[in-house]
């Protein structure tokens, strides 16, 4: 099967380091197409980053959206325009927050989120009230590293994050820890081991969840909020779209 | 003092509606100044309109964000983009929705909702629980009519609405009523009369919360998930917000 | 239009406090009556103070309550007597304490009440669930001052309330403060800029919130809990009462 | 022990016929002392009458608050006045509301109430909220009768809640049923026959948790909401508490 | 009346202690009969040992749940098996952990529980929620102290249960304790005078409610959850339950 | 890999179907080992039922916790028993329950939930609870079929089943279904294509959440609630899990 895997900003280190995870974890069979915006924010740390985000990424996930695609993955930790994309695509869309938060609730009666800046912290909480985890969410903690700064080895990043964790252990009775930027997709593993418990990345667990729903045969409901988007005249920058829709 | 009211939706004439509905409530010392984006949906009828319809509406946001201007109203029910508005603005920045339930709080228990399309009830309900307000609400109900029905003199849009409220008041113990679309501004009155309770529309109260904050001296706090956006290099369509941002 | 603001305690001071408070930001044509009941306590801390100062401020209430008032104001951050007063008014009534959270909730995703003595934290904690917003507060907190303290220029009351402040952004993540006494009301703009975050008080902003209701023609519903109060024999100390009510 | 069973309303057949309630369940060795206000309204039909009773209830209790007196029981169904009671009493309070959602908490996984006016929902609700029991209640539903009609054996007052009751059973997935009104003490034991599900009452709960308290050595606790009132100075009508209260 | 109360573990030392703190408060008519299962572990320390306890206690409810029989008691903090055992018994079945939450919210408006170890507090957390009461609840803390550790008049069990709830009254604004464990039955008077608020223990608390229902008439509602349980063969080590159940 | 799927009743022919229905979803590698305990009840149809059925399925999951193991599936909708297997399994545990809940939220913004018997409900409801899931649970209905009657072709079980779902869309706004029994296994996609929207039945959902697990390296968090027991002396129906636990 195919899955597209889009980075809704628009540096290609991260579209990169995304497509690993995706392809460390994929079965035998799947194939991880990775994609990102032409024009857009280098990174996505706030609700204005998110908003100039969803365009673009609306654009790739529209052309991906064929009879051959299992689903589609969302690799910004916000899940940035989620409720657009499943609305508007034929298969499945996840995004790796709450892929996230459902593999921990698996694992973990309670886990702290660890993410960026804190500007990024409200968005994070009300994902989690919307889909109902908030009660599992011990707290949900920015370590104060600019997305970007995950891209440079050279930076404290790593560190910093690691201590978070720590405090998450000390602090909120955290049982496991979900790692809030699909930049830290390459660290779970490592700060799993060193702090005894899960510690989850949402890119990989994002790609098995696509997997499971295309092996389930279930696809985005069209009825309620993610019905097909009645079709309507658009044109300039959004000419793209205006095939699109239902009655 | 001087308030953009900005219907996120390229209809002229809601915008002119919306307008209206302003200028019939605000201060002998107010301007009222109507705006709607060049491109984008024709009308605001789930997710995927609302995800097109904000790049537009922050441009017009970004043009007016003066010195001199009191705050904006983002003239569309469903709140389109008020987090990304906040963000970016000086000024504050208030929703018609928001402001209709917080109005709705003072002189009612208890209120019900009712929107033009049902798919439209989700996004709402998800702003109720954000806002905090979803205890003080009944439910949100749909009178299945589509936004653009509201323009059309000849249309059962206004009784369909009528016929909602009837249900409203007879099963969800509603006590007030509020409108959920900003199309629906001049029904309010009547509306109110025919049913003998509260009805309340959201254009003539933002503009109302707007002057009080001006008056006030009350902005929006720049500490947390409406930190003023980081400064990001910016090209394309989106060239028009290269210049703004913090460090 | 008019409006009464009746301060619920029978000290003078706070009265002319609550009235310069409301006059500073009243619309020209606004015509200020404060009030104060002719006995009850001198302050109003916890429960017990609350419900001896009811029935004389809706004595108060009841002799402005005429065609030519525009609203009610109940200046005590406690919101006491609020539901009887809605049931017994013709014109709106606002609370300092609702009006207070109300705007904050328009500048600030999470703020924190800062209040007088401990002991009235769990009233202001069940108000704040009651109007449903208890999920924007990030934490009601006590400067442990008496009330009258903050009628005596040579107390540490403003140095405790400031400290409190301080706590509130270190360990609340709170993006803005309310200040949760009436006696508190001079003190907002010169804490705001001193924190660099907004500083609610709420005299000024229910005298906005009236003055909205007014203009937009809208009046406590009276169907549900704050129905008009069925006539009652009533004598001695409440034969004032005694001609009004409904059927 | 003595117990102290105050009715807040002024009618004395009411009275009567809680004392009665309450002496059908006491222990060998309790005392019932019933008491009502000299002033106030008839009956509590809403937040205006729950105001005006106050007073004249806690001075029911000052008075009998001694060394020798067990506890208070609040003979409405509101709990009218329980927070300033709980502060001014030595002794334990219970309201007849609390006492009936707890008892029945026992015995159903899901309560609905049946009330009097419509007008008494809210403030029911209110409650359940505060003490935490809103998630074991299915609805609160109103019979429609005025409070004194259940002092009239003519009146249709116990058909009405009969069948009030049926559509709790049928509507609301109510595994038992509590009586929203003191002046339905006397129903609980037929109805619980002819409905087949346990029909709780108050007044009888009350009395005998205000017993286990006096059992268990327990009292209001002093710490946070419920302290002792700060003593002050009171002259008029209330000049009766002017002596109570602590530092 | 005879009452059941019968220690889920199989430790004859906590089943003294708990049968004594019984009898402390039962009413002079009241007979205490304390059982414990003949098989299952020796403490409940977590969801395991609950599980392999609950046949063990089931069977000696079915023994003693005769028409003589006004009610059970389970006593283990963790209220093991409530629901199996409200499904099968005919007399009211009341938990040591809910009676004391049920009695906390009688005197406190905010009370915390300190438990034995930090294994348990999921548990006692979840109760909380079913039953309604966790916004009651300021925090359940561990002692860190093993269940046996308490039978130890060595051990420094009562030091630690002592500071922790100095912490809980410092750190969690609590105003009365809830003892988390049967074998911290003897504790409650001592601890209470020592920290100036109440502390409650739940096999006395639940005496008492056993009591009140069955003065009160009331038992288990078979409209639910709590149904009879439908009569099934079973054999091998479950026979003793083979003639029990409902159609 | 090799997954153990235990149906915690003892009736062979739901096995079968609970294995059948994990063994069409398996990845090629996977091997999946069903069981069921040797003694207990034939269904479980409430509280007491699950009670009877823990001790045998942890004996089930005891015997097959070896290295080689992927993870256990407990195939009851109740989820009898999980926070004990948790708790004992060295290799991850999945409720079909909370596995078909997961899923759901992926694909829905809102679904219904249809059980076999009313007696279910409120445990469904607690456990929707306590996942953090209730508020995407629009109702938790019962088709009445008891659990058997699921296992003879000629009852009308599938059509009461189906009957249900019309009513969960008409009367729950529901967007999705989740069918609340293991013995449904085989009706969720022919119901899925008679009405139009995604029917989730949690056996198959719950295997393909192990073998992501096990892919992503996940398993139960051993800080918290489901730290490995503490070793205890068992005998007798227990002896077998004597050797078990730590320190």
């Amino acid at each position: 099967m195919r899955i597209l895997v889009v980075n809704p900003n628009t540096t290609a280190s991260m579209t990169a380091k995304i497509a690993a995870a995706a392809r460390s974890v994929a079965a035998p069979g799947t194939t991880i197409i990775a994609a990102q915006p032409d024009e857009g924010p280098v990174s996505i740390e706030g609700y204005f980053d998110e908003a100039l985000s969803v365009p673009g990424m609306l654009e790739e996930i529209a052309r991906e959206d064929g009879e051959d695609l299992a689903g589609h993955v969302i690799a910004c930790f916000d899940d940035t325009g989620l409720d657009a994309a499943r609305s508007l695509a034929r298969a499945p869309v996840v995004g790796i927050g709450e892929a996230a938060y459902h593999m921990a609730s698996l694992v973990a009666g309670r886990f702290s989120v660890v993410t960026t800046l804190s500007r990024s912290i409200p968005a994070l909480e009300h994902n989690l009230h919307r889909y109902g985890l908030a009660s599992r969410c011990g707290r949900v903690r920015a370590a104060e590293v600019p997305v970007l700064a995950l891209e440079d080895p050279h930076s404290a990043a790593r560190d910093r994050v690691s201590s978070e964790i720590d405090r998450a252990i000390r602090e909120d009775r955290a049982e496991a820890i979900v790692l809030g930027c699909a930049g830290m997709a390459d660290l779970a593993r490592s700060l799993s081991g060193e702090h005894g418990l899960p510690v989850i990345e949402g890119v990989s667990a994002a790609v098995k969840l696509i997997e499971n729903l295309a092996t389930l045969g279930l696809s985005t409901s069209k009825v309620g909020g993610w019905a097909t988007p009645r079709r309507k005249p658009l044109s300039g920058r959004y000419a793209v779209f205006s095939g699109l829709g239902g009655a």
